[in-house]
């Protein structure tokens, strides 16, 4: 496949970031060559990007997809109170519903330019096949809370060993909260043991911290530390309510963090990630939506907007956090958050997980590329979707 | 013109608020009749709104469409050194490049669904031309800071007077800080003796807010209501830095309040719009984008999310501001705060000023309208946009 004439080829690679008039060569499922005056092999699929915008696709490092029918279910709650109000009809989901909800959402996500997704929730079969339908690259978990669903989540993982596609496994914790020190060792084992990412909630509320420091004398990062948690193989999320000697543990362990700004800000969770403090100490912090049950929708754009604004707002300076910064996290550094090192740039040799935005209204003109990626663009600029050498969408139209 | 078979009619109209399978009757440029199986005259325009939700445009109480070109070109700066920072490029802009840049600002305002628009800048009679030209509504003002603006503003207005189109004018105070007391007198003058609106950015920042202080020993509002600027044609813009005492002399006098929370938490501004305590008062408060400069888009239904966004993390309250209080904002009260009372809701005997949004993957399924339009939706969800009672945007391509 030839992405021909890209007006403006945004790579995110540090070694040549912006390149006009260029083209990618895809051989496969990887990139074979960025440059110009490429050729494609007879009959390769080509792309006319003459007047795009061309970039990575985005990296949504956590969301619910099964949760998907539950957009606007109930909007007026904090955390335990929401988690309460959805409990009855998430409780009755079948198998069938949460594949056709985790299809509206892939749907939803790869209109909106985002080409991998870490998923989490229950039935992770009827979800893989979702992801191996819909063709969007993955990291699916099953959660677990206690040993039934760890044994659930372990036969999921061990069956998807034996596949190669596109998704790849990881191990859900619950959060501290709702886990035993039994069951969170087993995450660090079994993860451990098959070199998948865990993965966890933390500090979304003040209540999970107090709760926490009562329940075990320490504060929850601290206590992740004192039994192994905290690794380069370890994914925390949510983290608004931690102390900077939280952050330096985090740090010194080569854990990564998921910020999820609108969600918090929807559920009224108080506090802000310490996202300038994070990344002072060189944490890797990727960008996610959560579900559209607490967003209420799958547009990273929108998340990075947001997040650009609130960190400005919360620290009084126009410069807490600049537009490159956010637009990392939702690509190379979202990547590196799911343990998939070869996506979120456009450079030779890694995957081709690539998106198009049509230079509308809103994105013109074009005084400073990423300024206008994060803070005029949205998810229906987007115009073409190809995820591992494989147009998903193509001129705003599904392929399949 | 018919909108026939809107699945999700959203009228704004607090007598019925969501009427399922509705038609509108549109003569010239007012609504005729809302209800089932109406029938259009021979020859009537129709658009078929089967699977589609039709609501009000949304009204932008404040902007600058004059400075459309420099979106992006001044990212990382605060209020002051942000209009240092583009203040020499704006100075040299012509006539011309106004318009044009105008022009630019109102189709992406249309394509986002916004129908009104309440612009200051400067060369009014460009601008004017643009509106016409577009054909869409607005309030329209040219910008005073002395003698010489005064007598520009009063120019421009003295000759709109003769026409009766769909534009209004409006005199606009700068600010405090840069008009003398005297040229605030004769903005009230003015605008009193010609039943214009009148309005002023106030407490944008706090070195404003101290400024005011020290050089008139009052608080801004105070201040203002002490030399009569406070009345029922009064709109203030930003009102960030203000006291309870403040809100109740606004509430007293009748003013109106334009909230612009995209732009405030870009610039770094710190604080929050007191909107809560606005709305205990029943203040009048608008939604407003500010200019591309410091948004760094036109798009409303982005601004209601993030406004709603805002004050349920500032208060720490999921409940500070429901969706319904957000989307009156953008409509119904945003149109009160420009004085044109018969836009803003669909209910018969109000100017045609329409739109329709497809039922993208975005906002489905649909468990809450209101909640969809204003947590999920965004700009380019927008399918057509009617304005006194003419089509501008039909299928996502402009009339004309």
């Amino acid at each position: 496949m030839l992405l021909k004439n890209c007006q403006l080829l945004l790579t995110q690679d540090a070694n040549r970031r912006i390149i006009g008039n260029a083209d990618v060569l895809i051989e496969g499922s990887t990139i074979k060559k960025v440059g110009r005056g490429l050729k494609a092999g007879r009959g390769a699929d080509t792309i006319d990007c003459a007047g795009k915008i061309v970039m990575p696709g985005l990296v949504n490092t956590h969301t619910h997809l099964g949760m998907h029918s539950l957009r606007g279910a109930k909007d007026d709650a904090e955390l335990f109170d929401w988690l309460k109000g959805i409990e009855a009809t998430e409780k009755k989901f079948t198998a069938k519903q949460v594949k056709e909800n985790t299809i509206a959402g892939l749907k939803e996500a790869v209109r909106f330019g985002t080409t991998t997704v870490y998923d989490s929730y229950k039935f992770p079969e009827e979800r893989l096949g979702a992801f191996e339908k819909m063709g969007v690259r993955g990291v699916l978990s099953s959660t677990v809370t206690d040993e039934k669903t760890f044994r659930a989540s372990e036969n999921f993982l061990n069956s998807l060993k034996k596949r190669h596609g596109i998704v790849k496994g990881a191990v859900a914790a619950n959060a501290v909260y709702s886990c035993s020190k039994e069951i969170l060792r087993k995450v660090i084992e079994y993860s451990d043991a098959n070199r998948l990412l865990r993965r966890i909630h933390i500090g979304e509320t003040r209540k999970d911290r107090f709760d926490t420091l009562q329940r075990h004398g320490r504060l929850a990062v601290e206590y992740l530390d004192s039994i192994g948690f905290l690794a380069e193989n370890c994914l925390l999320v949510h983290c608004i309510w931690i102390t900077k000697g939280e952050i330096r543990k985090i740090a010194m362990a080569g854990a990564m963090v998921s910020h999820n700004p609108v969600s918090n800000m929807k559920l009224a969770s108080g506090g802000v990630m310490p996202l300038t403090e994070m990344l002072d100490e060189k944490v890797c912090v990727g960008l996610g939506t959560d579900s559209v049950a607490s967003n209420n929708n799958l547009d990273l754009f929108e998340e990075m907007k947001i997040a650009a604004l609130l960190h400005r707002h919360h620290k009084w300076d126009a410069n807490a956090v600049t537009a490159q910064q956010v637009l990392d996290m939702a690509t190379i550094d979202g990547a590196k958050c799911l343990g998939i090192g070869n996506v979120g740039s456009i450079a030779e040799g890694n995957f081709a997980d690539i998106i198009t935005l049509s230079l509308d209204e809103n994105l013109l003109p074009v005084n400073d590329i990423v300024s206008n990626i994060v803070f005029a663009a949205q998810g229906m600029n987007v115009n073409d979707v190809v995820i591992d050498g494989k147009a998903v969408l193509r001129d705003r139209s599904f392929v399949h």
